[in-house]
């Protein structure tokens, strides 16, 4: 991509003039920005001395910084590569609305990556398939994503190294690192060519600009700029490519799955939990030496025990080692972002376990039955949810998922019983009893999210609950089952 | 302290029963927490070796994971290093009603930063006075700060890292650090015990326990816990001390400063403007290669012209190296929390620079005006506020903050322009008509405010901006000066 690069052709023109045109016009399109909530994410990436910085500066001279964010993406700390690579990237989108850009970006991680960090063939295509995965998922949800490569020619970097390295003021910023880089120039080249052709999708596709002519490739960054925020406005911007499909395991109707029998008995029960306890806070430490991530995730009928299972798991583990996330409805701020992104924070790094009660599953049951979110796109959350769990057990982690299972006569027992008991009274709110009233219209939702969700990397496990003690006995073993698989 | 330690004194009496009792208690106790919105933040420093592990599994044996959270505190990474000490800690404190136990805590950066990284005898100081304020300060709010050392002798220690040592399966647990503390305990055990003096406060007093005989522990930790937390939902816990208090400037009241003549002709604004900007924009550059961070905070009327200035000042700057905040009503989350913890999230590292379009001075203007928060808890926020701007300038930031003031009949031009031109129709609502209602109820609240958090550290700026371009240039020239003065 990179010899086809844009470059000045009409020496008659005078660019400058039009790129401040087109910057008024910007700061237009800012307020229908806001107005629309469209967010938008512009990003530049490109050659050392390629004009990132003052490109940059360009682009925002006439926007209101109250609604836009520039950010420089550094190399992972220690810590942040403790997480799935793409975990940073997410926590910080920006809101609906808003503008962020970028001083370089994910792409950090791929062709640079593959050049200084002595990345694996493997591992580079699978972040070409995790960014793919972030900037259609982003795409689906409306984000505009708009992404820049900076060209220069190596007789071109070469003079502005030279000049920035004769300055007194500006010597300090030309490093080792870009003195390596330019000597090895071509091999860079093909790294980025690479790079470029791969990730250049429908739904963001890469503009690569010459910038040797400063005004023209200042002009030229502008207008796409405000060509691509135009469309979206207007509702034209370009569709994600459909997602991936991942094979799913045939699993049975919630109806057909017999409860009773499921049981286990107040006697054997304390020596069975003690054992699985043990054995689990044994696993945990594995766990945290193989520096494997692991989120356990809990969705089912209220009064189903989701509580009590995670309280039994959580007492086995290491207290420093795990994180439980409750999920409620999400607040103003969750609500301006993309409905993925609150998860994000939450998702564990190596060896330590995130234990969700209620989760990103919200997205096909409550939203979609409560009209929170139009259907259609809930029902994109299917192949998005897939996407997003094969994005974490990509990364090493462990998903194990739970629908805890009881009927509607067991229900109203515990709605009852609840209501009755003083200390329990908390736990029952007129919510629980109207959800009660849509059993059917769940049961629906909850037999499709798991027909459709059901990978074999990500797979539900349905817990017969309406005794608790199997319920809790059968988590932990499930729980158990897992980690031995992944460590022995 | 650490001679005092909490020892077992009667042999008869089974710990291990009465701490089996205290957590049931405890796990009660957790409800009414949550009930009554109480934050909890329990410590546990202490010796290698000495417990903290499985210290902290015994006190949240019984909990309910979903209302609490236990975190370790590791070295601050170098990314951490480049923000004032505490923002790590400000970023994590618990949510109103939820439970936070913390493996080590900011007190790692004390003693063993004192023993460890050669910190300055005044650098131990000021972390000393940063440890008081933030426990002063969230005690003021209602948190609950229960703070544990955990003590061992030198012998003990020795038995216990012989164990660790012996055995195949924990033998990596034994570090070098380890080895190395445990060599100098003498000098170890002079430094804890100097910041155990020094922040043994009312508010937050230390309880030193030894360990040596597991179960008198435990039981004597959870009985501190169980007792302080009653004591805390009784509205019974300890006041924190004053917070100290720092000269102030003397200014003049709103009314007496004139507006009139305060003008700049708009044939000399624009070269004035971009000589500033220029001088702004190379001074940027001086602040990032010095690490010195900067905030500049913006209040004022309605349509004083707040977005002007910041534009003209993020125009000239490098947008990698600056940040704008806007501040709006603060979302769920926010209101969960002490009500600095939304701004700590926006302190800037070094070298960079913060700009807030309103502030943490809602606190006495509109949560005070319009009864938020109770009229007695605002005008806490003085002090809390001269404290927390202090914290950021002894740990090296610049702190500037701008009131734009304009007169009445200009704001009703203002506003009446606003509603009569399209483009700027967004930015009048009928709340800032509401707001204009209140202008001499606003007018104290201001008064007061400058009066009371004028400090040398970090002064207010009046300015005159009835006319527009006057006061972007005041604004400009005041930052300039700031930088300059720090950075000749």
């Amino acid at each position: 991509m990179l010899e086809n690069a844009l470059k000045n052709r009409n020496s008659h023109i005078d660019y400058k003039e039009k790129a401040r045109a087109l910057r008024e016009r910007l700061s237009v399109l800012q307020l229908k920005i806001r107005d629309a909530r469209l967010p938008v994410i512009i990003v530049f990436e490109g050659w050392g001395a390629s004009g990132k910085g003052s490109m940059i500066a360009e682009v925002i001279k006439y926007l209101d910084p109250r609604f836009f964010k520039v950010s420089s993406t550094m190399p992972a700390s220690e810590e942040e590569r403790r997480y799935p690579m793409m975990k940073r990237f997410w926590d910080s989108i920006p809101e609906y609305g808003k503008i962020s850009v970028l001083d370089r970006s994910w792409y950090r991680e791929l062709a640079l990556a593959r050049m200084e960090e002595g990345i694996s063939k493997d591992e580079y295509k699978r972040r070409i398939s995790s960014v793919g995965g972030f900037e259609r998922m982003l795409s689906d949800d409306g984000y505009l994503i708009i992404k820049f490569f900076l060209h220069i020619s190596k007789s071109e970097q070469k003079k502005r190294f030279d000049k920035l390295r004769d300055n007194e003021e500006t010597d300090w910023r030309y490093s080792e690192t870009d003195k390596k880089r330019h000597k090895h120039y071509d091999e860079y080249y093909d790294a980025f060519d690479d790079m470029l052709e791969r990730t250049d999708l429908p739904c963001s596709p890469w503009n690569v600009i010459d910038t040797e002519d400063k005004a023209y490739s200042r002009f030229k960054v502008l207008e796409i700029i405000t060509d691509k925020i135009n469309e979206a406005l207007e509702g034209k911007a370009p569709k994600a490519q459909s997602a991936v499909e991942y094979p799913l395991l045939c699993m049975s109707r919630l109806g057909d799955i017999p409860l009773s029998g499921k049981i286990v008995s107040p006697e054997e029960y304390p020596e069975r939990l003690k054992a699985a306890q043990k054995e689990l806070s044994k696993l945990h430490n594995r766990l945290y030496m193989k520096k494997i991530p692991m989120l356990i995730c809990f969705e089912g009928w209220d009064a189903a025990g989701k509580g009590g299972a995670i309280k039994r798991i959580a007492s086995a583990l290491d207290p420093r080692g795990y994180e439980a996330v409750p999920v409620s409805a999400p607040d103003k701020t969750e609500l301006n972002h993309h409905y993925l992104w609150r998860f994000w924070k939450h998702v564990p790094k190596s060896g330590h376990i995130a234990i969700f009660d209620r989760t990103w599953y919200g997205r096909v049951m409550v939203e979609k039955i409560e009209g929170f979110t139009p259907v259609s796109r809930c029902n994109e959350a299917f192949a998005e949810i897939n996407e997003f769990e094969r994005e974490l057990t990509d990364s090493g982690a462990i998903v194990l998922k739970f629908w805890l299972q009881i009927d509607k006569d067991e229900q109203l027992r515990r709605f009852t019983d609840r209501q009755n008991t003083p200390e329990k009274q908390w736990k029952i709110t007129d919510e629980d009893w109207r959800n009660r009233e849509k059993w059917e219209l769940y049961e629906k939702a909850v037999d499709e999210m798991i027909e459709k969700t059901s990978t074999a990397y990500a797979p539900w496990t349905v817990v017969e609950a309406n005794d608790k003690l199997y319920a809790r006995l059968k988590v932990l073993e499930t729980v158990i089952a897992a980690i031995k698989d992944r460590t022995e």
